[in-house]
């Protein structure tokens, strides 16, 4: 068990079982070949070969191909293949800052393996002894990851609301950021991955934020969504990291960017050069 | 003119124009076509097909390749094809912790597309009114890059030498920093690229260090390789960065990473996910 094999589980992929999403010309994801037979109902909708998923030419407007893509899926969700449908829009276009081709319901991305995005905040005090962090634990009635170790403060990235707004609106929402504090969150970079899922593919993009803590500081979740905080001293969410599996998945890729950038990964560890590269996969 | 620029400066090259550089079954470079054909000369110390340049196997030992490719190498130095031979080896292999295969003078190395690495550090102030950096200028009779800007000190990595302990001969050398100071340097990651010069390619690591310095600190150089330092405001390194070629190639990728790391590049920037994910090529 080691940093690289967390990294290693967020990029487990092949793409030879998908074939291209594509969207007024731009390659924009990946469907599996499974789930592009489906897409086969939907001509109106969807134009679907060998090598491609692409969305009907005849939908020439964001607004069109959200409103077709969006009833076409609903299908999806009411026979329970699209899990857990939450009403939240992600943007979907070759980049993060567009231009963006549709907007698409937030549990489907995957199933169209269009990069995701999501703010992700290191939520830690500096002590005498240290650096300590602030560590969530899921809740037990979550859909995803119930019950895992999760970073300070995380959300997924939808169309409408600016980065550092959402860190704060997220901040407060699952841990009782005052503003003022959140707004101190200083970003810091981001990291990569593209893992394969039962659904579909996520190629997803994290950015993540540090955000220095009081020492009297203590959160407090509000929405339901965080069962309990842990303070932790650093050294011992490095040894959770590094050898088990007890964070979901990603937030794995966040603590060991902290770790690099804290100089608490030294560069003479044997796979430094791997680690570092490796989270931006 | 844009930080992705500079990013794309240092990743130009085309591999169709080299074969790959194989030492005991194990690929570890690449060596342009034409230099290869020149490598036919010695039989007895690389075989050389369409495909690949690799080390006699009949050299069986480290030593042995170090010493024999040496030995050949001494006639490229001698004819002016590679030039300011230093004495300097730098090890070869799959990996910057080895197995290490042989080591190879240091202005060969990217004769033989050998991936080499660097320590380079950020020298930093904080001040009420923000950051200030220590930017070096080389001496306008250096061999390489003379007269253009650098980063506050940076090395080679040569074979023998421990990564921090390099950090503090270089330091002292370039600019006369105490040993105590020069160890307080945090290691915060690397950034990588690959670049294809007139000699062959660089797919170079830099471990980079960051080292607040106090405000009364003023370096003196000391082996006449720093002709001048300047102390900027960060605003200015990073307008000079994103605007103008005046530092040398890869220490942009070194500044790039510290004003991400600073939340100087904040994640709105349009190109912001580029260049991240560039600063590890």
């Amino acid at each position: 068990m080691s940093f690289l094999d967390r990294i290693a589980e967020c990029n487990r992929h092949d793409l030879a079982g998908f074939v291209r999403f594509v969207v007024a010309g731009t390659p924009v994801g990946w469907v599996k070949r499974s789930f592009a037979a489906r897409l086969t109902g939907f001509p109106d909708v969807f134009t679907v070969d060998d090598e491609t998923v692409a969305i009907s030419p005849l939908l020439a407007t964001y607004e069109a191909r959200t409103r077709a893509v969006a009833d076409a899926l609903r299908g999806f969700a009411a026979d329970g293949t699209i899990k857990g449908w939450r009403g939240e829009l992600y943007p979907v276009g070759a980049g993060f800052h567009g231009p963006h081709l549709l907007a698409m319901e937030r549990t489907a991305i995957p199933f169209f393996g269009v990069r995701a995005y999501g703010v992700h905040v290191n939520g830690f005090v500096r002590r005498a002894t240290g650096l300590e962090m602030w560590i969530g634990r899921r809740a037990v009635d979550k859909p995803t990851f119930p019950g895992m170790l999760d970073n300070f403060v995380a959300g997924g990235q939808p169309v409408g609301i600016g980065l550092l707004d959402n860190v704060i609106k997220e901040a407060d929402e699952e841990a009782g950021v005052p503003a003022a504090l959140a707004r101190q969150a200083r970003p810091i970079g981001l990291v990569s991955y593209c893992q394969e899922t039962a659904d579909g593919l996520k190629p997803d993009v994290l950015f993540n934020f540090d955000l220095e803590l009081p020492d009297d500081f203590a959160p407090i979740n509000r929405d339901g969504e965080i069962a309990a905080f842990h303070r932790w001293p650093v050294e011992r969410v490095m040894a959770i990291t590094e050898t088990t599996r007890k964070f979901k998945f990603n937030c794995n890729l966040v603590n060991i960017d902290f770790f690099v950038r804290h100089g608490l990964i030294p560069p003479d560890h044997p796979d430094y050069v791997e680690i570092v590269r490796g989270l931006h996969g």
